[in-house]
């Protein structure tokens, strides 16, 4: 495999998770794509587990992991109740995924993960920022949450101001916050601003 | 090689050269060290060219070149004055590095950049930013710009504003733009703010 992945906060995540000493399995919540992350953790020997709530998204992951001779045993699953035992998985990883829900489902998310990972265990979770261009845009149901267009679809995006989602990490200590305001064009003449706060925590 | 590299951003920028239709090829300035960035280069087909102006950082990397079988082709060379021809090299790419000059020596730097890309080529610079918890420490040279201490030495950073380097990239295209703010441990007490400035920019 000689794939670059685009979300290289990907490889900050890894390198955080080579340099403890638990064991080395992964899930991945929000797993499935045309370049399912797991792939990376696979190749660097860990035991992977991914759960995405789209059967299309899981179809398209297969696809790749056919193509690439991979097993990444991603299944279709809800991150609001993961199906694994307490304490029972090291890293968990969630990109660009849990703001697809309004706060207080994150809030049980983040609950969610916090079970399942063990005592020094680490996430990486990121959130939308309100530096985004798109953090006013659309129908707005209920504080910084609003339903955007995209694809025909109604999608719900959740808006974090700067420190907002920390209140989520009860048990868990910052070990890493990156606050990425990023320029670039959606075509050639449109310029636009996209906002993420990534987080690295640790269950403590 | 099987090698993470810490610094993601270089995933970013070669996304971006691997989507062009301009010659594999890469110029590294401030090439060196223990995992030299060229190393992913080389495995996705780039012919690489490295400098750097520490003959120690060269050795380090020569060491990972060895273990590797590897030839990155880094040659000891300044930043001011490129060993290469004009329009020679379609990808330049400088992490970390540029901001150890002072400001005025940037904006040639950036000059000599331009000449050695071809049209359409591309560059990756970041610049440390006035978010930096360092931003205001040493003895200060100029503006936004300190002699740091360390390891016994007193090394220059140059600080930059949001959008103050900006005036050096004439002839430039800003393509990419990151303003990242990293929160994290110095140590297991002391908390620290990082921020940097990434830009990609395209020779127009």
């Amino acid at each position: 495999m000689n794939t670059i992945f685009r979300q290289n906060q990907l490889y900050t995540f890894l390198l955080y998770c080579n340099d403890t000493y638990l064991n080395k399995e992964v899930l991945d919540c929000g797993a499935g794509g045309n370049i399912p992350p797991l792939a990376i953790f696979s190749e660097q020997g860990y035991k992977t587990y991914g759960i995405d709530i789209s059967s299309d998204q899981i179809s398209r992951a297969k696809k790749f992991e056919e193509k690439n001779n991979l097993n990444l045993a991603i299944k279709q699953g809800d991150m609001r109740s993961l199906p694994f035992k307490d304490g029972s998985i090291s890293f968990i990883y969630s990109y660009n995924s849990i703001f697809h829900m309004r706060k207080e489902e994150i809030r049980k998310v983040i609950k969610e993960i916090h079970r399942v990972l063990p005592l020094g265990g680490l996430a990486f979770i990121n959130f939308a920022s309100t530096n985004d261009w798109r953090s006013t845009i659309g129908e707005c149901v209920g504080q910084g949450e609003y339903l955007q267009e995209e694809n025909g679809q109604k999608i719900l995006h959740s808006y974090f101001a700067e420190n907002e989602a920390e209140k989520y990490f009860e048990g868990f200590k910052i070990i890493y916050k990156e606050n990425r305001i990023r320029e670039g064009y959606a075509n050639a003449e449109t310029k636009i601003t996209l906002g993420f706060i990534d987080y690295i925590v640790e269950k403590i």
